[in-house]
């Protein structure tokens, strides 16, 4: 009671004291659905999740970011508990949940829950993978946790979307830490108390400001949430204590960090509608905006059409494209995810787009360049955000005209096991070579009846 | 760039793009602001607010909440770096951090901050503590971080407070991750560029939502903080980046946390007016508002006037002393401290109301439940918040009356040196034993001459 004075003063601002016990109904939730108790639609899609976790995480195993972040991490003298996706060391629990939660969205290529762009993998994944390797989960026991934690932090982002984010929330670490948090708690087997405790604990750690984005810090926001949620569940199992009314209460979590609240979202159909079903896969490593584009580039190519008979690129596209991706002339890699003209050129010579494709060499190669500028992208208010008009004009008078209406990746098309299994070779390939990605992919995929996780974590490090 | 559909829609929102550099400034003077660069009043606080963290810290070194944290920390077989606060155990300066700032906290007795009822110590010294043990750091270069630290947690407050509090944000967590960072940054010896980063990394990690109050969450908070500012720091140091406009940005700390900021309390005066000049320490381990009425029994004891003369005693406060703590009888420890009757009746017969003084076996003594029924509380509004009028009327029909304008312990009566120490050694006695602790006290008042820190740290062990 630092401050009975201010605690007084708060009754202008309106709150919602008559909310639902969001809190105990998820908590309880988590402690006692049942093991596997969803189809195997849902099933299937745990597993994709968590492989396209897997290779974004070992593709960015050298990164700067990762590298900076082990560097800090080493200072602390962790204990060797648990693997780091795609590197030697090992570091303490906590630690490799950070690290590999920053690893995993640093090439933002990871998983998207469309509903409310939360990137519901890193944080859960992170956590789970370190403490079920501490523990020596079953993988039965993981794909438990990572449904039922990814349920919690993208149905309490379905609570507060969209005006959390609008506020300025990276909505990813903003929930993520409450996912980890269940799914760990989930994964150590705490009662219904506990599981509370442990989202309340996690309630109070949200991660993450949308002015990071474009630094390192963005990825730090789904490490971090992965590791407090981490840390939540450990409290918890070891007595720690929060309000049993953290998430719905009106100075709780989602009535200070959003000004929406609808609470219907956190229970209705719980236990029979998974938030997972709703994941979705990036096939190009960059936002979403400009995938219709590059897809349609990328049907040309299978058509047969290639670079040196393109006289001109026809693309007609929604005014967002241009406002958010309309840089013509990219000077990097990085500034190329903002070039749906670079996006187009990927497209159409490589037939992907994936982290290679954004190599600054790639980006100033002579056929990339001369092709982006052969790109003549112009703004039609007819065409929807997730479609795209892709017209090849070439040099013997031909017109080829391919319209996306959807683009490969998202909820109507989503990628196939195939085409998930090319991106995590992409990913995963120069990391730890092909036959370890062979195997990865072949264990991942029958990860729910491994005994231990912990050859999961051993096949993940060189 | 995970939702450029998402980054556009936001132009509704009433932004303030025209910040000036608050991060950067405040980097700069972190960075480059000369060593004991003010004057001996502020020199003469930053050593006693240390000591005042120190005794709190010790004081709850057993506590339940200190226990469940530090089993947490344990799961992750901590290195042994940094000392604990009252304990034998050594862990990871993270884990320090993390725990020492809980523990300092528990007893809601640390310093106050009065302009934004920020505890300024809690995030920033048990960051710097540990850090500093590690790094081997001089009393003075300790002593320079704490000020520079705090000043910047408690500037930042100043800019978002009350409106951030009045939203439901704990301001102490929620401050107190920037105030560690760029203590640990100057500690360091990071530049410019560098701290600006570390400010970064740390602003999008605030920590603390009201509801925990009541909860070992809110003692969390300032240690979740302390952690999550000095692993900004380590991050910073190795290379990791965040935005240069962390705070100041549309979608930066100030204005996702707050909707009002003050860009001017950042940067007025900065170097020459200093923050921690307004700190204040709790004579009473209880909310602020009950101390003037525990003050004047306290004073009524002084002159002379016994428990047992007592026919009744009449008070009378301003209406929110019963709103926040009218419990008559209270049923524990905790509850007591927020019944203004139990507070009477242990300043009248203890002269004091330390964490003993609210101990379950005191509130159920016989003398200390007779003199609790025997206070009157109206309510008068014409009596100051800071007030209280008191008058004893005692069985001989004698009427003493002591109106106390500000309470000791205020900015207006600040606690003595000798109230300091006595404080002191009620919270740090029990745990290190009377001699222990006058060897913390005349350490700590000369630590800025102190070749190392490790031997104060040494000394907080039993």
């Amino acid at each position: 009671m630092s401050s009975p004075t201010h605690t007084a003063r708060n009754t202008t601002v309106q709150a919602d004291t008559q909310a639902p016990p969001i809190t105990a109904t998820l908590a309880r939730f988590v402690a006692t659905h049942p093991s596997r108790g969803w189809s195997d639609a849902v099933e299937r899609e745990a597993h994709r999740t968590l492989l396209n976790w897997l290779g974004c995480g070992i593709g960015a195993a050298r990164h700067e970011a990762t590298e900076a972040a082990l560097a800090a991490c080493q200072v602390l003298q962790p204990a060797a508990q648990a693997a780091l996706l795609g590197r030697r060391e090992r570091v303490d629990i906590g630690s490799a949940a950070l690290i590999n939660g920053i690893a995993s969205h640093t090439f933002d290529f990871d998983d998207t829950h469309l509903k409310t762009i939360i990137h519901p993998a890193g944080p859960v994944a992170s956590a789970l993978l370190a403490l079920a390797e501490l523990t020596g989960a079953s993988g039965r026991t993981l794909i438990d946790a990572l449904v039922l934690g990814i349920d919690v932090s993208c149905r309490m982002g379905n609570v507060i979307y969209p005006q959390h984010y609008d506020r300025g929330w990276h909505i990813t670490g903003s929930t993520g830490m409450l996912g980890a948090a269940a799914g760990c708690a989930r994964l150590l087997g705490l009662d219904e108390r506990a599981t509370q405790m442990a989202l309340g604990i996690a309630a109070s750690q949200p991660v993450g400001l949308r002015e990071q984005f474009g630094t390192m810090t963005k990825p730090l926001h789904p490490g971090a949430a992965a590791r407090a949620g981490l840390m939540a569940a450990l409290m918890a199992q070891h007595g720690y204590t929060a309000s049993a009314r953290a998430l719905e209460a009106p100075r709780g979590f989602a009535q200070v960090l959003s000004t929406k609240f609808d609470w219907n979202e956190a229970t209705d159909e719980l236990g029979q509608r998974f938030e997972i079903s709703f994941n979705t896969y990036k096939p190009f490593a960059c936002g979403i905006v400009i995938h219709p584009a590059i897809d349609g580039c990328a049907q040309l190519r299978e058509q047969g059409i290639r670079a040196d008979q393109i006289e001109r690129i026809e693309l007609r596209v929604h005014p967002l494209v241009l406002e958010l991706t309309g840089k013509k002339e990219p000077a990097d890699g990085l500034s190329a995810k903002f070039s749906v003209y670079h996006g187009c050129a990927a497209g159409l010579i490589f037939g992907r787009a994936g982290e290679a494709e954004f190599a600054d060499a790639v980006v100033h190669r002579a056929d990339v360049v001369a092709l982006r500028g052969k790109v003549v992208a112009t703004v039609d208010t007819s065409v929807a955000e997730a479609s795209a008009d892709v017209t090849a004009v070439l040099t013997d008078g031909r017109r080829v005209q391919v319209f996306v209406e959807h683009a490969t990746g998202s909820m109507q098309r989503p990628l196939s096991d195939a085409a998930l299994d090319a991106k995590f070779h992409a990913l995963v390939d120069p990391v730890l070579g092909a036959a370890r990605a062979d195997g990865l992919i072949s264990h991942c995929r029958g990860l729910a009846s491994a005994p231990d996780v912990r050859r999961l974590a051993a096949l993940s490090q060189p």
